[in-house]
């Protein structure tokens, strides 16, 4: 009887390397021979599995993108308006240890994504959809009478992105500079400024 | 008579030809093979200007760096208080081709420093420094009485930073949607903010 075998199961084997190996020691060290190795196949045997690189690391992508997405579902539930933009700012920020090293696999995709139009494409598709969450619960908020600011949705849409990013990338690199306690306290802030008139 | 060859002007032109590799491919274009060829160099000439790779790309940060600290430096001027930090925020803000271009390279090193020690320190001393320069200027604007917010220093300071590398990375990847337009009414919008009791 021929062995059946688990496509899917290997190819989240695949990728449970793949994230291992980035957060170790980044893109560089996610060569096709080294996930092979850690992944106890034989060298070109991941081709079975993923056409290319590119697709691995897409799927890899893909698992940081759907944990923050879950920990974002989690977070808002049925809210909607004010209280659902306070739950996607803060469940998206890198405030926990889990959060900062799916930042650790992002940082290493924008690298790639910028010189790859398919990974490229894949973000921006990504970005549009949270950016038109985001534009979702500021209109509710503000037709709820909650949300009371002069500024712009769509700046505060793009503010709320430029911080979740700056974020992400400060608390890999200096979070002993740029600590939670901080990031906490910048979003408390933001949200004061915009509930107040 | 031996040719005499010009050491720095050697390693300038192989930081440029990196440069450009980077802005085209991100860190995996840079490959030594690829930087020894565009440079003209033979396999293996690069080990008489460079020791490895690291110190080749931390030599295109440090130019990427220096770029940034003159028009910072020339934006400043004599300037001190609130003046120099609307100079020193507005200049090291992604809001020109040239600001724009020389972020691809710092993106390309923050994944780099990451999983390198010696690049990690690097950073992190060039961020002790910019900070502590932000520091100042917001010390010195409220000795002037011109900055009059009661959100603390300390917090103001990350608040640059992270928009500041946050819009970084956003001019790059989503520059449709992160447009200069949006992150000058930002920075503007903080001015008015740290300046109004």
């Amino acid at each position: 009887m021929p062995k059946v075998i688990d496509h899917d199961q290997r190819r989240s084997d695949i990728i449970d390397v793949t994230w291992a190996l980035i957060v170790k020691g980044g893109l560089e060290a996610a060569t096709m021979r080294e996930i092979a190795s850690e992944a106890g196949f034989a060298n070109g045997a991941l081709k079975h599995y993923f056409p290319g690189k590119d697709e691995i690391i897409q799927g890899t992508y893909d698992r940081a993108l759907g944990m923050m997405s879950e920990g974002v579902a989690t977070a808002v539930g049925d809210a909607t308006g004010l209280a659902a933009l306070r739950a996607i700012v803060y469940a998206s920020a890198p405030l926990t240890e889990e959060a900062i090293v799916a930042g650790r696999v992002l940082l290493s995709f924008w690298e790639r994504a910028m010189s790859n139009d398919d990974l490229h494409q894949a973000y921006l598709s990504h970005l549009t959809s949270w950016r038109g969450g985001l534009r979702t619960y500021i209109e509710q908020g503000r037709a709820d009478g909650d949300i009371v600011t002069p500024t712009p949705d769509e700046q505060l849409v793009d503010e709320i992105v430029l911080i979740n990013v700056g974020a992400n990338v400060m608390s890999l690199i200096a979070p002993e500079l740029s600590t939670p306690a901080l990031l906490e306290a910048q979003l408390d802030a933001f949200f004061d400024r915009i509930t107040t008139a």
